[in-house]
């Protein structure tokens, strides 16, 4: 692992950080902030997943996360959506798919497999890589996101409710197979077979049987993609017939952007770090 | 005046502008928060000078200003540091000369002349279009700024008592007419005429007799360009002698990023809105 930044934020460490990844078979680049609380001891670890054609610099750029982490003696670890590098087969023209679009899923179809197993990596990977060099505390791990990274925040909790003590999401893809801006990644990344499919939908892996403590939604009631892409209300019915506590909240006249996510990343980080104590 | 983009944030609203500067000589662009608090009347308006390479649009994505001034009810002005476009003189080899590095004064020398009076137009055209479209109340008015834009706010603060109630700063450069990053813009856009230097130097300015009400200044003991760019101690001398009282911070272990900017930020915010209320 190579250290390609580190710079004192609230008392804390944000540094950015770069290693050849054995399961995207390329070099990935995350962000992680240390607060000052870890001098003493492991800090409890809040995963934070972004949205389509983001890195890991967009939220630690505009997410505003580092206060509330500060306070609470939260770790943040950002990572990136997908697989990048000139080796890595992608779709320039497609902002939906490929560079910055990997979903947040293991990919069975060529020639994406080779490189777009982002499930694994998030999952398994880059966690091993945190434990080992950073104060984390592995049992005390929470997960979030927006947008295409609500919806891995989502599936990632749903199928690994030991690992993660809490979810929360900003405007996650709740039902990705049936969402026109996700469908096609999911046909060329998945091939044809449906069943592969409810493997990273959060509704259906919810109707599959898959379930979690509780999940915390804010959703902008502005949000340009609301009717088509994203359709909280789909998860909310599928969380009630299956008695899982959710709270979606509707956030009046605000958009898709980081300047929504700014304003409610403090809610976020306090109600994970009620959970994560 | 044209909007390039508005977004709903902390309640408020965070808006790019866009207009035709009769001052500068080019289409100039800024980004304004407005509070909630402004649908009940006139807020007071602090406006944000950037540093070297800026433009608007990093305080606005980097300095997480929005929180504070949402709880305070304050307008926050972000104002370009230059001219810019195609028809504007640039030296593209020097980060510290021309395009992002206005250095907030009025040039006299040609080709500079035309385009870069940035003094008039922070002073004058923009805070004549800002009260003119904003629900800004021009009896309370504070500036602030980093680096560049530190010195910009401190030396137009000086210049412009009556007009301004308050002032801090992020690491300012507060003598630029004796720092290597900066003699030779003063050169170029000044000429050698040393008492127009001293119009636009912190400094010589406090030394020269002009006075304001206090200072907050916050710097970074680890930023790089402490010891030779930036020497705050100047500053603290040259208000020792004249009784204007300052409160100088040394932050141990921070640098000369926005990570130490969106630190203190909310600390600067308080001190403002108390200061303006």
């Amino acid at each position: 692992m190579e250290t390609l930044s580190t710079s004192k934020s609230h008392g804390g460490s944000q540094g950015v950080y770069r290693h050849n990844s054995k399961t995207t078979n390329c070099t990935m680049t995350f962000a992680v902030f240390i607060p000052q609380q870890a001098k003493h001891g492991p800090c409890p670890v809040l995963w934070y997943l972004s949205g389509l054609t983001c890195s890991h610099a967009n939220v630690m750029d505009k997410g505003e996360y580092r206060r509330a982490a500060a306070r609470h003696g939260l770790i943040i670890v950002c990572a990136d959506t997908s697989p990048r590098g000139p080796d890595v087969p992608d779709d320039a023209e497609n902002w939906q798919f490929g560079s910055g679009a990997g979903f947040f899923l293991d990919a069975v179809q060529q020639p994406w497999a080779k490189n777009y197993q982002m499930y694994s990596y998030i999952t398994e990977e880059l966690p091993e890589l945190i434990f080992r060099n950073f104060p984390a505390d592995r049992s005390r791990q929470g997960i979030y996101g927006h947008s295409m990274g609500g919806h891995g925040a989502l599936t990632i909790a749903l199928k690994n409710p030991d690992t993660f003590k809490s979810c929360s999401a900003f405007a996650p893809i709740v039902h990705p197979s049936t969402a026109d801006w996700s469908r096609t990644a999911f046909s060329r990344f998945l091939g044809e077979d449906k069943s592969r499919w409810d493997e990273y939908d959060a509704c259906n892996l919810v109707e599959n049987g898959h379930r979690f403590y509780e999940f915390l939604i804010d959703q902008g009631s502005a949000d340009g993609f609301l009717e088509e892409g994203l359709r909280p209300w789909l998860f909310e019915d599928a969380c009630k017939k299956a008695n899982i506590p959710l709270t979606l909240r509707m956030q009046e006249g605000y958009d898709h952007s980081y300047n929504f996510i700014s304003t409610f990343m403090g809610d976020h980080i306090d109600w994970h770090a009620k959970r994560l104590k």
